[in-house]
């Protein structure tokens, strides 16, 4: 995959050489006067932080919907609307333990249900555990793993520059995981959490049952916590371990995604839409995932309404609901039906984190990433010079799958996993000026997708 | 200034084109391989922090040096010395009082004494002050500042990409003001610190005095306390001012640079530098400035070594003495007499601290600059793929000016001043992935250099 990204990258420079039909030699430069000093993203994201995390189902998710709802009109965009979404309704519940016996002594792990996991009987799920590597290791030991605790314990790949790469390459274990290991007849499942940082902060993240399979519970482990267990399990294979937790499903609930628009001056159905998602875990207060890539897209409009631009066709901003449990948000929103002459031009998503920028990752037919490829000069002086192929976000999936193209920020990625899905997602973790520069990205490059169309 | 960079990333990109002679696809994802788990810069750093602060003539200076020179023991590089350099001597005194009088009441400001400034008397100097925002300010005004403490506050500029260009825009305030605002008869200086966070903790660094002119005490103050005396002057024009500082400067002390080699395999006397400085301010433990610099290019020569490496060229690793305030071991390594064979074609500085990798900054004649920027391909995939033209580094300036091409190690900026010479300057600023990846960058353009040469 490395390799992969290496050549596209250098596809992405070689391909900058046709100039594109209009020159943006001062927009960065006049989007960071306009937007560094003020670092009017951190006020924002101190505002969506406020309220606290805001997971699927939450007052919290609504009260969050209300302030995006409130923001745009106060930052000036138009049709400003919430657009109803059901979501899916997950609560976490106050007893997340998990205890090895081993030789006559207990020991405490630190644990979290993922998300959607069923809860465990009262008295918990007490059994001997297998340690795997692999959903492929699971599938080899077959029904040898009935009645056990599967304990999925690859590591993320840390010598990959792309965390999104290491993280890609190991998700399968919490996503579906449990499945698997409960279509197996196992019993629970422990997972790793999805991070590089050796603390004692487990993460979580969803989980995906299949219907008709049995559902069991599922927890992630701290990297301090997953060691040990492993640590354990060699001096005593025969240990158990006792899982209780009482999380809750219920009923569906209302949200909404929230829209606003700039309205195009010259091709109003024209659409170059700006997403991120307004849900987040419920650990930490999600400010890298995803308050930063909220709070970048809005304070991108700012920038552009303050600095006077009119862009061409319409800016489209959108605050997504539920992306993290079923992306309900995303898939509305590209269902939705919408008048016959509109037409997205294309959708840009923020959702890897307040870094620096690197640049943009581009999902799209070989004729329009090389025109938004030759568009990576003009944004090199805010960072985020490197345009390489790749995805788009998970909310604006649905629109690559109607044909639209997509297209990712990409932060530096070294430190969103620290973070990502866990209690340590707060303010103070993101920097204002790398947060400003997102916006200062994202606004440069909708606003040149604005004028220049497909 | 951001445009001319700006230009100069362009012409970067498009001199990728020519192939350099050897190709070198899976160096960078070999190093990664090889660093990334281990983080050795990390356990580094760990070592070399906790001597603490390392500031011109201390103790720690020396113990620093000593662990520097049995680290290159360890890590099997060869010829392994301490180059003497006789360095300045001065030592923060523990008063750093800086207290306003207006209308009766007495408010105190944070502060801390620039290094190398002359104390006041016991009973501290007290005096009006003057707000300037420039050099230019102080010289239109004359004579007029006798008897004044002059306070210099213009800030950096925030929206610059590159901090270090805003830190280039306002240092000749500290750098130079005391010395210009001395010899017009001003009685102490005061400067808003070098740094982009509003909080409450001064940073520190040089002061220059000239030959025959007055030296006059001069100290930096938190950008909380320089805004507040901004304010309060605009209230009370005639507020007084009354400054204490007990520094010394004591004898020249001895002190050296350490040097080690990975001997080239074909044309020994051919030699690539990679250097950094190894003292510090005496605020914080230097873990940015320039313990990162120091790690890097040690983990680096470790790097290629344990990859079984054989450059053909000498790789010389070169840890300067005193480059904060004199640059005496960057002047005394320029100034050594070396055997007649000797060539350096080319130094490395990393004085920028340990953030991701952005690219490397190039000074060096046209000719030169573009092989090396040929070979930006190959070191993309560590984060390090912008090479622009720019300047190399304090230590290795003195061998620019013999005219050596010199090279400056550019990583991510947004935070570097956030810490720079401040008590914030620790080892938990420091990201272990941010900081082996620096190493990464560096083992690569060094191992390249050391095949191609020039």
């Amino acid at each position: 995959m490395i390799r992969k990204l290496f050549i596209f990258a250098i596809v992405g420079i070689s391909l900058l050489r046709p100039l594109p039909a209009a020159d943006y030699p001062d927009l960065a430069s006049r989007l960071m006067k306009q937007g560094m000093p003020a670092s009017g993203a951190y006020r924002l994201l101190t505002e969506l932080t406020r309220i606290g995390a805001r997971p699927m189902g939450s007052k919290e998710l609504d009260s969050a919907a209300q302030w995006g709802k409130k923001t745009m009109e106060q930052l000036g965009l138009e049709n400003v609307r919430l657009e109803p979404v059901t979501v899916p309704h997950w609560v976490r519940g106050d007893v997340e333990s998990v205890v090895v016996s081993s030789r006559g002594s207990q020991t405490s792990l630190s644990a979290t249900a993922l998300g959607g996991s069923v809860p465990t009987p009262d008295a918990g799920i007490t059994a001997a555990v297998v340690e795997l590597r692999s959903l492929d290791e699971l599938k080899s030991l077959g029904q040898g793993v009935r009645g056990k605790i599967i304990f999925f314990n690859r590591p993320m790949d840390p010598s990959l520059f792309n965390t999104f790469e290491a993280y890609g390459g190991v998700h399968d274990q919490r996503t579906d995981g449990p499945a698997a290991a409960g279509a197996l007849g196992a019993v629970a499942v422990l997972v790793r959490s999805l991070t590089l940082t050796v603390d004692d902060v487990p993460h979580t993240g969803a989980t995906k049952y299949v219907e008709d399979s049995p559902r069991i519970p599922a927890a992630a482990l701290s990297l301090v916590a997953a060691n040990r267990l492993s640590d354990m399990l060699k001096q005593d294979p025969n240990l158990t371990v006792t899982v209780k937790l009482n999380p809750r499903m219920l009923p569906d609930a209302p949200s909404a995604n929230v829209v606003g628009e700039i309205v195009g001056s010259e091709k109003p159905s024209e659409i170059v839409l700006i997403g991120a998602h307004l849900d987040s875990w419920d650990k930490g207060t999600g400010a890298h995932d995803d308050g930063a890539g909220c709070v970048h897209i809005l304070e991108a409009a700012s920038l552009i309404r303050s600095l006077g631009l009119k862009p061409k066709r319409t800016l489209r901003v959108v605050l997504f609901t539920n992306e993290e449990f079923g992306t309900r948000g995303g898939n509305a929103y590209a269902a939705e039906q919408r008048p016959a002459e509109e037409i997205h031009i294309a959708a840009i998503e923020s959702d890897g984190g307040g870094f620096t920028p690197r640049g943009f990752s581009i999902k799209a037919s070989e004729v329009a990433t090389r025109k938004f490829q030759s568009f990576a000069r003009w944004l090199a002086p805010a960072g985020a010079g490197i345009f390489i192929e790749g995805y788009g976000g998970s909310d604006i999936e649905p629109l690559a799958e109607k044909g639209i193209p997509v297209i990712g920020f990409m932060p530096d990625s070294q430190r969103y996993f620290d973070y990502h899905h866990s209690v340590k997602d707060t303010l103070d973790a993101v920097n204002p000026r790398e947060l400003e520069l997102g916006a200062v990205s994202i606004a440069g490059l909708a606003y040149i997708l604005s004028e220049e169309g497909l």
